[in-house]
């Protein structure tokens, strides 16, 4: 067994236990990462792609921004769609702010090339990582690498490893409690190297399901549609998909419809997901190992930055100072935003998808609803103050 | 058989109905009108009590409003409790317009005078009404009357009659959609010479249920709590409804709570119901027998008032010049603002009352919403629009 020590342990190399680990850094802290799978499973990942300024300002806070400036498309805008019209939602007229279009696979990728260049530690392919003692002041993390067992000693660990991670599940189920809501559909997603339909996102709520048009850069498109959750993706070779993504998005962003071959294609469930409280003892958790949103929106990496942000100044305020206030408060604070974003990814998902069990009534509650959306400024703007971010 | 003939004949001497005629003869339109109950009966429905500009208006234009002008309460805001905090919604502020609290049967009972005064026919205690030839530019009324069988002829009929009352029945199935939602729970309803204990209305969601603070006048209150939809009334003597009260509507509001002795007391189921189109040949529908929302933000009067509003114009624009664009387009014109004000009551509704099948994240989405509107002024703006009536 070999053993050895730094101040924070982090589990879980995605981006927010990277961020995590460079804003700590950045002050002088020890930080080791322990990541179970390779740098290039990570990468391979294909996540959102809408970055809220909370997230930008983190990157531009540690000087790994240059990428981001150079080919980050900054969005000041999308649409929402009914079948027939587009309604606009003007987020930069509205809330003076803007999203910036850059692939998560992109900001990890800078993350992870900056964390050679800074000397941030990050320990791949560590298998069975466990967490010890978590409820003391010395708690640890073991793991396997190399054939050889690893133990790694801390102040404190965060969990940065996702809904499938051993984070949270090192928490006794008494000393915590679970919201859920499981969509009864997916997302079939596909990626393609092709210029976007359109230069702003179209979310459309289509008779035969929702379908979203984005992209990851002026060359490379990502598409999604809602199908049945048990849906078997060989049903959908590519001219099926592109058929029903010309049809459900409407004949303005189908003109501008350019096909191409997939270069990823996946189904994705939907889950709303909210753990509590997000700090047990010596553990801290962030991002998709507390909580879960809906894809709609965008709003997953964007609540894993705003969760490091309040874990960091917490963390650096006490390594600084031996101030604990700030990790005593990281929950509840951490959590306000995060049912915040729970609440509109929600709402966005609700009104723009069929249910199976959606009512005549029901569906024309969201009809009603994007007409009421479509001429109100004031329900406008609430959803673009959501969709930039709410103040952290 | 006695038989007469009018150019309008309206069946129900409601609000709706009462205002529809007024209107029609204040261009010289002749109109009768047949209730099948007693102006007492009537005047003894015990409904909503707080008007949009979109009713007050039409009782300025109709120079009904001198009791209304003297004895309304203009509110400029009300609130919306969760238990803990009071969230305002300041309308005045966010609008620049204010709602009339003033008693639905105050309303009735003005239109009722006037009727008298300016010679508006109605028939009261109309007995086994029915419409004939509905379908053809004839149609016409049967009734009996004091023993005695009579025939209205008209060139339209109006039904103002209620969602019970027969002018919807009488349109072929195949020639109409229904919508509708039945919630699973009712308002039981307490009216109270007390003075309120809030000079402003207080929507409270509360873990046992909904409850709201409201008033007639001064001196007059009416509240409401949430109850299972099958209460037996006599499970609730006065001292545990107002004991509910104090509980529900948190220790700020409970603090002023008069009690007093019930003048009336009972429960009401709560449903979202349209029926689509508001016109069938020469019957035209207008409030509650075209649609029904949930008490929720006193949308029922208000729309029956638009309904009114727009029915009343384009007759007049008929009889005026023999224009039938402004009958031939009422029913989409009515529908698309009855439709909005559905949605509006629904998500109140949604918002704040307790569902037997709630989730703990459903609940959860409560509170964050209730968070997120104390916070936000464009979600405050968005309610606050909704609450004075959406523009005609």
């Amino acid at each position: 067994m070999s053993r050895r020590r730094t101040q924070i342990a982090i589990v879980g190399g995605g981006p927010a236990g990277l961020l995590l680990g460079h804003l700590l850094r950045l002050e002088g802290i020890d930080v080791v990462i322990v990541e179970r799978a390779s740098a290039d499973y990570v990468l391979g990942r294909i996540r959102a792609g809408v970055l809220e300024a909370t997230l930008t300002d983190l990157l531009h806070r540690l000087g790994i921004d240059q990428r981001l400036k150079a080919e980050g498309l900054p969005h000041d805008g999308f649409y929402l769609a009914d079948g027939e019209k587009l309604i606009h939602i003007h987020v930069g007229e509205l809330t003076g702010k803007t999203v910036t279009v850059y692939g998560q696979t992109e900001v990890t990728r800078d993350l992870m090339d900056a964390a050679e260049d800074r000397g941030l530690e990050i320990v791949y392919e560590a298998g069975d990582v466990a967490l010890h003692d978590i409820e003391t002041e010395a708690p640890y993390l073991t793991y396997s690498k190399d054939g050889v067992e690893h133990r790694l000693d801390a102040r404190f660990i965060c969990g940065c490893d996702g809904f499938h991670g051993p984070s949270r599940k090192a928490i006794p189920e008494s000393a915590g409690r679970t919201y859920e809501k499981v969509y009864p559909f997916g997302w079939l997603g596909i990626l393609a190297d092709v210029p976007p339909c359109h230069h702003e996102l179209i979310y459309a709520n289509h008779p035969n399901g929702f379908a979203l048009a984005s992209m990851r850069s002026a060359s490379r498109s990502r598409y999604y549609i809602q199908v049945p959750v048990d849906e078997d993706i060989n049903q959908w070779p590519d001219d099926r998909l592109w058929d029903e993504l010309a049809l459900r998005l409407g004949p303005e962003a189908a003109r501008h419809l350019t096909r191409g071959t997939a270069i990823e294609k996946s189904i994705a469930p939907l889950r709303s997901f909210v753990f509590e409280p997000m700090r047990y003892g010596s553990l801290f958790l962030a991002g998709d190992s507390a909580h879960i949103v809906p894809p709609t929106g965008a709003k997953g990496l964007n609540l894993a930055a705003s969760d490091v942000t309040y874990l960091s100044d917490a963390l650096i305020r006490y390594f600084r100072s031996g101030d604990g206030t700030g990790i005593g408060g990281y929950s509840d604070r951490a959590l306000a935003r995060v049912w915040k974003s729970e609440r509109f990814s929600w709402q966005l998902t609700t009104l723009m998808h069929r249910f199976p069990a959606t009512s005549p009534f029901d569906r024309r509650m969201q009809q009603a609803e994007l007409d009421y959306i479509a001429g109100s400024r004031s329900a406008q703007a609430a959803i673009a103050e959501n969709y930039v971010g709410l103040p952290l």
